[in-house]
């Protein structure tokens, strides 16, 4: 519905997840009848969920154990893993230096520069272990990381910006043309972040295997703050799978979109595939498994950025294995453990056989009012930008 | 109204407790001539509470209690009372375990079987004094616990989920005909929870005597955070009552509907049936009972899930009798004593004679703004789940 | 705006003082040129602002001083000061009572029975000082308290409940037949509370001079939390405002309206009159005078109640003297002080030359998020009931 | 969308910074190339920020700094810069008294009279360093102050009230004849504040050279607290923005508005220029700067009002270099540092080459849930009132 915010200027309501929830209605479905798979650019996940191309949540050892479990870790080639031979050291600095002197440490470390042979080496390790590999780097560094990474082995590229269009204009430096890159890695490219019906349709029109959806989604997130940009992602996941679902029906080529940021808990999860969502892509809630080399810090891509540096080094703590978080037992009672159980769960009480059907159980609005622990938490989770 | 949260998706607005008031007009009432009572598949009550089939809250002096002040206490037949002789002992256990064992002990003592003749035990023991017997199960349970339940002389039956519907699918076990086992049990029988028109209507027309109404109820509650599911009560109250009187315009049968869940002050009490509840299921409240076995705590019956536990122990504390926590006087101003007191001054301010009259006053949207106390200690009450 | 809550069922979107602000235009006045003066049963005020009738607020030295400054302060005939020859003693009691007993000792000390001849001598006290004296008592005590007072010389009398209306409905009392005791009363008389457009025109009929509106009036109210009546203020007031006018158009006489209760600052105080109201009673800003007998506390009616007490003893603190409170200058900037300057300020900044412009001016809905502290604040505030 | 509050009785939602965000779409930018220039009466200004005319903000040194980094400080003539020769020495006064005198002492620094030869004199050291100077006053001074500003060599002149209004009544004081001032002045000048289409409208038609929009904006803000006025900055720059639009097809002579108050981050300054600002006037980012006369301390021109104080001095600290604060780099991770850099980053994202493209990108409602501490930071900064 079009609201008026003064004279003749329109504004649509939007709607974030804790606005909204989710009915139960007539039919109800053992839990352990429920199919999450889904398939992304011809890698079938037994789980929709992806782990953020963060330093403090993926590198070659974790991204081996999580695409075990059927998910998908995503590498980040722009980080510390393709600028130095022993990224671990270079996080163990970030992770023991003091508060006062971080800024000025995270930009020295993210001052080394990227060596395209580390970008190979990596991709290598990771297929070592027969699991599919997937990474990640900024539009700027596509071009030239892309077939790298391609020929070393990956299996899916993803590039993200903050904000990514097929239209890039600048005065100084060439803009990648997504529908060339696209074509030439050959391997699927997933292409984010977006938030619009319009955005997410050209992004797609490329010939991209997927979309991330998401810019500065919680109501506390830095983007929000600083640049006053954002979409709540309940609505921008609704928008977005319009376009694909437009798409496919005129094309008969069905491109999966992933709900990025802004989720806490179990609920969140189930909340963005009743959006519309294919599957999830989540940071915070994996730099606490015990497998993440943050050893429960994290940071986004945009901490160390020499001008506007936006979000900070978080400490999450470590609460259990990857597979803990995933598939339980939960140790909390907060929804932030045992995931894919939540997931099964809730599609059990809601009726929804698979993906599919959860896409469409009925959403109501239902405010919940946060007690401002839970905000802060949430700040902190939604408040890691990345790098443009 | 509808609102749409993105494109060609459209939501409701729904509304809880907290966002709605009661609205006094032309004709005031001497509360003491206002009537409380209703009545339950035969069961005369004289006034409109019931208390949930909770381990911390009902056991059978409790039960005993309760039904001679004229409300209606339910026994749980998948708890502590069934799996021991005596349970008052492992009641205590529970109570007295340390915060960081508690977890541990709790799934322990759950695991403990449920012994048959422990159900017709406590039953009989209810019936020896000459009141009314609730008693309660799941449904994979109900088919074997209700003909013992019954054949004890238990006088109504209530199978308990936390969704239920009609149809249920599973691979595994075979699924509760609703429509046989209300019409095999003889007794009444009530079943819950549901929130929607359609599964209420559905639920009625198995020849249910009652039906309880609450899914995640509370804006901070644990299926809400853990499984995104929920739906606010007053919204989901109007809604299944719409269910209750067409079926009875349709077939001249009454099917009371109880508010079960979300509930904390007497305010709260006079909006759920304000919305059209014919009476209310509530638990914190009566946990602070002097009778209650819990002794100041209560827990839900998700807390000793093995894979996802929901909720944890909470204390209340011991604030009175069950008699003065209903009737007063009141030894606090905060809404939780003296609910029936509550209930028909509320009742006289706003000219209702009896429940059916309270059913049809003025409703508006008038949101509280809540302060943190007080939400922290609504999220406390209504995080109690129920097990699946 | 109509909102459906549920199948079938609708309600109105109401708002209060924290979900408005007025609107500034064309024309600005000096705020010295502007005139609050208004008539209230033919006593004409300077200032719109009533004090309330409560025992820690109001005795007969207050109501000399305030009446003087050209308000109006209402003395409780069912309080202390007719219950007790002395009731500076009896106030001294309940101030200085520890908080562990203060339920008892309350109770005790309005157990007292009120003696007549004290309602006489207090009316007289007061018109020894040549300055108006109005009057308060409940419904149930109107018909013998409400000739003493007139024959003693009140100019105006007051019948005061938590809801009034013309019709009560009690199978043991008789109830007061306000028509005829307005009629017989020959004085002024003026009702409350009431909060609705039929509700206030069926009282303006009985040929009152005046009403009072308001019925739980704050988000964080007694009223609203115990029994879950009330209706926001500016609602409230532009509702029954709205029975006034029309009641003026049709018989030519003007019954002011009286905003009672939810008001903090000058900033409320300036959204009562712009909603409509001719004047407002407030108690907690006057509780803060030096000149009031509760030294720095007050307490509603309510909370002497024996089997429902509502509202506690509530600490304000002493600020300044009446002068100070109604015309500066103030020491604090949070509104609380020199009422009447921010009223003719906000009057003058509005282009109103009087309280009848002042009802006309443009109201916006635009919320404020209060933070936890001035919530609170709020909640002691609009706690205090009234006894019914 | 216009809502009934009550009985025939209309009031329209408004929207402020924080109900709000942009929206990126298919086209993005390289921030570098966005161009951020706008024209205010001839003067070319390279960044549109404005400092506020606050004492504790802007002296003549501050005015020169900020007017050659290619923005435009004002300079408050009422304040002490015109009635101190050395007005530092004043401003040490305020800054280090203690907090229970400092009323009093505000009161006793703001009696001193002004010395119109200090206007003059103020000017002149401005004017000497080749900056464009820009200068302030209320409109019962800027008869007197305005010729001597101008004949000093003043660029802009700007008139500031809390409301102002081409008509205003008193009876006592003649008011300041605007058209007549304006046509007189010859140097441009800007009026404010206003916050209505109808308003501003008839303030453009004096010849004004640009208008300051903002009256009581932020929900915590003093004036909607002590006088219930205020509208939302979104909704209010919306409002404004049309008039001068629509003045603009008229007549050809485009009249620039800027946004005054309520903006704390990169953020809502991000906001207010997509709202249709042209500008924004800002005094709480600056008083943090290392050149701002009151060294970390900022406060109002109401402060030291007589009778209705208004707003205290609030400490903000010391955080950089004007420069820094405008083009940074930024040091906190909050959005209150690197303004410039935020705008162009928010300009690039949105795809908006210059401010009047950024006027029109699209706006979303999507409200973001304070923290406490935010919202009282907010508090500080908005509750800044002007002396009328």
């Amino acid at each position: 519905m079009a609201h008026y915010i003064g004279r003749n200027r329109e504004a649509r309501q939007t709607y974030g997840f804790d606005d909204v929830a989710l009915v139960p209605g007539s039919l109800t479905i053992d839990p352990e009848d429920t199919d999450t798979s889904m398939d992304l650019g011809g890698i079938k996940l037994k789980i929709p969920f992806l782990a953020s191309a963060m330093d403090g949540v993926v590198n070659v050892d974790f991204a081996v154990a999580m695409n075990k479990l059927g998910g998908l870790a995503v590498l980040n080639l722009d980080g510390i893993n393709s600028r130095y031979e022993n990224p671990q050291e270079a996080v163990e600095k970030l992770v023991n230096c003091k508060p006062e002197e971080s800024t000025e440490i995270f930009q020295k470390i993210y001052k080394e520069p990227i060596k395209p042979h580390l970008i190979a080496k990596r991709v290598e390790e990771i297929k070592k272990h027969k699991v599919p590999c997937a990474v990640s780097c900024i539009p700027q560094n596509a071009g030239k990381f892309g077939p790298i990474a391609r020929d070393a082995g990956a299996d899916i590229f993803f590039v993200q910006s903050t904000v990514i269009s097929v239209r890039y204009e600048s005065s100084k430096q060439k803009s990648l043309d997504l529908y060339k890159f696209v074509k030439e890695m050959k391997i699927p490219v997933v292409l984010g972040n977006c938030v619009t019906y319009r955005a997410s349709l050209e992004l797609i029109e490329t010939g991209a295997a997927g979309l991330l959806i998401g810019v500065g989604p919680g109501a506390a997130c830095t983007s929000r703050g600083v640049l006053g940009i954002g979409v709540p992602q309940v609505s921008a996941t609704v928008d977005c799978a319009a376009a694909r679902d437009v798409y496919f029906k005129k094309t008969g080529r069905y491109v999966p979109i992933i709900t990025d940021g802004g989720m806490i808990t179990g609920g969140d999860v189930c909340k963005a595939i009743a959006s519309g969502s294919d599957a999830v892509m989540i940071g915070s809630p994996f730099a606490k498994a015990k497998e993440a080399p943050g050893r429960g810090y994290h940071w986004g891509m945009a901490t160390p950025h020499a001008n506007l540096p936006r979000g900070t080094r978080v400490h999450v703590g470590t609460t259990g294995s990857i597979e803990e978080i995933l598939f339980g037992p939960a140790r909390t009672d907060d929804g932030t453990q045992n995931l894919v159980g939540a997931l099964k769960t809730s599609m059990g009480a809601l009726g929804a056989h698979n993906i599919k059907e959860m896409q469409m159980v009925p959403i109501i609005i239902a405010p919940s009012i946060k007690t401002e622990g839970k905000l802060l938490q949430k700040a902190q989770v939604v408040g890691m930008g990345k790098q443009k």
